[in-house]
């Protein structure tokens, strides 16, 4: 049971509820995501009096990933759910964020302390008086696990929670028992802003890093730069766009990190992901004597079925938890201070350009009659039709494998979830995302689904339109999951789908007629017709645009059906 | 990694996937609910080949929701998932079932036994190496939980998980590792049915409990019999409705067994649940002189918040694990047995009737002049409508509470989520209770949800069209979350929802203009109009029915009202 601190005793007296998303706003969190449930109820009415936004989703793996969107624009996000039935529908999205490296404040609001400790047969528990059940479950996915049971501990609890969250940059969780919600604790501790500055590195480990680095760096003749998915994720972009600029260094991305790099650089080459890349991108990064490779996660989707053939001998990975020279591990070196002190003292290179990347039209889709609207042809084409700043989310499947031949402008933010790869994140995720995007003034948001995976969560765009979001959203319309056609059952009907009337969705669900575009693009001709207009192109408008983006059932991008394959072979060995 | 059995060693050779697919055959499951991931897709190949149907499911949420629907019509449903991304998202329909007693098996594909050894980078998994993780979780909410790596025992791992899933009534889990599908394993096994009966209980021992029963029942004079869940969920309806129709005695339940017994007996008196009782209800099973307890789970919403005035010095306790006669325990001794042998030894007994039960359309809305469909009208004018046989299904909200009010004909089977309380349960489980109702040649099966509650798995009306089911769908169009309203938040936007068209969706969702029919009803008369309508009411059409019922949104069932005070006060407490 929650104790009483003496509220006489306190400078600044403040309930536990406000003093959570008080902080959360501290952070930069300015919306909150989730669903009421009896058991935080009393909790959402702190939410607009601390100046934050409450969402409202559809249903908590929704708002799960949703947050997970908003997180990847904003830096961090926060989700309120309820106990028991709440938080385990949105447990795949947290534990998509755990793999993924998303910071997300995951709160759950509790029964009261009374009940906990009575072992009370309370709805939305499993009957046997066990609450600890799903924080025992969440404690899996999260890297941290805060239970207010005391006021006394409350402010250092949520403190620890947040600070981890973001340093780590993976999911907590938070339980607010409904007794705890309104009990006063110490405001003062508010004044004091939550120290997120990463730990230094040991300057002398540091410094002797940052030689050898250089050591390798100056003898190399034709080094390339690889960036991935942890660059991002534990906040070294900074770092490594001076790096990429500073030194010229021929730059690549994985597919993960796709967007991490200034794609208009004349250093940047385009995607490498082993088999998977385009032949000129894969022998410039297999031919290189020294690969920089900045956030590998090299997993699977991101390495075309773990088809990298780089040498550990002229590698130097850069972590967020230690470098690795070739084979020499310097474990606990952040690598944000160690690129930082490299591109100061790194002195004249003597670089050999790399090849410009050859992710334009390719010349048989150039040239080719067919007015129907294939794989090869539009990831090319879209590149040209994006604008500087626009978040791009791409689903799994074959928006995931397609995006990897557009050619981003500048500032570019790709969300997507390659090493998680669960179907129905990319909506969701762009709900968070183009709120993100609105409270920061970016103006387009534009999310790729298939039509398999857009029924999985479909019920977000109504979220979306009841806050007043105008993304450009395109459902691919393929019949279906063809990324698994690809890996097995061609032609089986579990690779099928109900038929929707997908561009009627956005009406259904209450968007007003004055709000909305709707479109359906079954050839090459209409795709140029719709990037050409104006209105859907716009970054100004209030509308939200929908387009039904027919492309045949069997094609994919040539990336995707490598991978597949791989995929199915490792199936069955 | 699996080792092979020898396959020349085999009398009748069977691959793994068929010898589970064909166990599940032999319970009684004809169809598996599930989407298809590429860790499951050549398990999937064997569905068809065993003569059942993939149902195939928008997501896994829903096709947990709707394997529990299934169970509950059917005894017993499997749902495959796969690995991480799709079991995650079925968590919370599978903790309900864990807390219902809902048996299903959860099939989850995994990586291939090789690539769980090596620890492999794969798409799905946490990054870190770990193929446990997600298998622990699921140990929380399952009562066996079966990793298939082995050939050698996959066999027993199987047969031993869908037996303790049909005895204890629970989830269980069983892994499909890739590489384990098509391993062979003895098929002789097969010629022997899985034994499902329960062990009896030691005859000296049910004998003398029997004799304790007998003892209090013949002393009393004015018994009662109350009937809860576990007697619908542990298999004893038949003892309790041989014990009530030879008995006599005055006979209720509580909302969770709600359809348990014969409501059109004489001695059917109504719902019991303490103080959200009717009075004539509560005065006659509170001044009972012995109360005959069977299958009792008394949750705070199954008794209007712990508001039982009935002593446990008058009560006998009826379990699947054991029997409590006042505060003499006997665990160990099974209800049935014992419900059996009471029944055969009863003898005569000296009973006083009790009263009839009162769920009729109380005098004052019989009265008003008022059109608008109020909670308190509507619920008993339903249960003139419902016809014997039917499947009607209520969600956790208004529904749940209202449905006390309606009297059933015989044999109705009420499914609802009381004690675990998942809001969106209701539209997935109908998906399942409809298709189970389908295969049994039972005509109309029957949905109650609100508007906000089927936000959240709305989608799975499309796999109603996309299976030809022709259920009848209710939703309470009542501007949101009118349980929380009542809990707290009464006119809170976040206990609002974006307005839908939702009789819009059927059609969107791709149903057939001549297999849809669908209204929109905001009168007394026109509920009556629609009751009398014959093609909306008929058992025999292949039409979908879909209803807009508008209900003013401040209104609830007053048995709601009353559970929700609780709530809020034991949430502050």
């Amino acid at each position: 049971m929650a104790s009483d601190l003496r509220t006489e005793e306190l400078k600044t007296p403040v309930d536990v509820a406000e003093y959570l998303f008080r902080r959360l706003h501290e952070v930069g969190v300015r919306s909150i995501h989730g669903l009421p449930g009896d058991y935080n109820l009393v909790a959402l009415d702190y939410i607009p009096k601390v100046g934050l936004n409450w969402v409202g989703n559809c249903n908590e793996l929704n708002a799960g990933y949703a947050a997970d969107g908003y997180a990847r624009v904003k830096g961090i996000s926060a989700i309120v759910t309820t106990f028991g039935v709440g938080e385990l529908s949105a447990v795949n999205a947290i534990a998509g964020a755990y793999s993924e490296f998303v910071p997300i404040v995951h709160i759950v609001g509790y029964p009261s302390t009374v009940a906990q400790k009575d072992g009370m047969l309370l709805h939305h528990t499993l009957g046997n008086g066990d609450f600890n059940v799903f924080s025992r479950m969440s404690r899996q996915i999260s890297c941290a696990v805060s239970l207010l049971n005391d006021p006394h501990e409350a402010a250092v609890l949520i403190d620890n929670a947040i600070r981890e969250c973001y340093l780590k940059s993976r999911p907590v969780y938070i339980s607010l028992p409904s007794d705890m919600v309104q009990k006063k604790i110490e405001g003062e501790r508010l004044k004091t802003p939550l120290d997120l500055s990463y730990a230094p590195n040991d300057p002398e480990k540091e410094d002797y890093v940052v030689d050898v680095v250089l050591k390798y760096l100056h003898a190399a003749r034709n080094p390339i730069i690889l960036v991935d998915a942890c660059a991002i994720r534990h906040r070294a972009l900074q770092e490594v766009h001076e790096l990429v600029e500073k030194s010229g260094i021929p730059t690549f991305v994985a597919p993960m990190g796709k967007g991490a790099v200034d794609e208009t650089l004349p250093n940047y080459g385009g995607v490498y992901a082993g088999d998977g890349s385009n032949k000129g991108v894969r022998e410039r990064v297999e031919s290189a004597d020294l690969v920089i490779s900045i956030g590998a996660i090299k997993s699977d989707f991101n390495t075309a079925g773990f088809t990298y053939r780089i040498s550990q001998l002229n590698t130097i990975d850069f972590h967020s938890y230690g470098i690795k020279v070739r084979y020499s591990e310097y474990p606990g070196v952040r690598m944000n201070g160690v690129l930082k002190k490299v591109c100061e003292k790194m002195g004249k290179l003597n670089i050999e350009h790399g090849p410009k990347p050859s992710n334009e039209i390719p010349e048989v889709e150039l040239l080719s009659p067919e007015p129907t609207i294939t794989q090869a042809w539009f990831w090319p084409r879209l590149g040209q039709w994006l604008q500087e700043n626009d978040i791009v989310i791409t689903e799994t499947g074959t928006s995931n494998f397609g995006i990897w031949e557009t050619r981003f402008p500048a500032k570019v933010n790709a969300i997507s979830q390659v090493l998680w790869g669960s179907i129905g994140y990319a909506t969701g995720s762009c709900q968070g995302a183009a709120l993100a995007a609105k409270e920061l003034g970016i103006k387009r948001t534009i999310l790729f689904t298939g039509d398999g995976s857009f029924q999985l969560t479909a019920q977000e765009v109504s979220t979306m339109i009841r806050n007043r979001l105008n993304p450009i959203i395109f459902v691919i319309c393929n019949d279906g999951y063809t990324i698994e056609r690809f890996i097995h059952g061609w032609k089986d009907s579990y690779n099928d789908i109900q038929p929707w009337e997908y561009k009627a969705l956005p009406a259904v669900f209450g968007a007003p007629k004055d709000k909305l575009l709707t479109y359906r693009v079954s050839s090459k001709k209409e795709v140029e017709e719709l990037f050409m207009d104006r209105e859907f192109s716009s970054g100004d408008t209030d509308k939200l645009r929908f387009v039904e983006l027919v492309i045949p059932w069997d094609d994919a991008p040539s990336a995707l059906k490598y991978t597949a394959e791989a995929a199915a072979k490792r199936n069955a060995e």
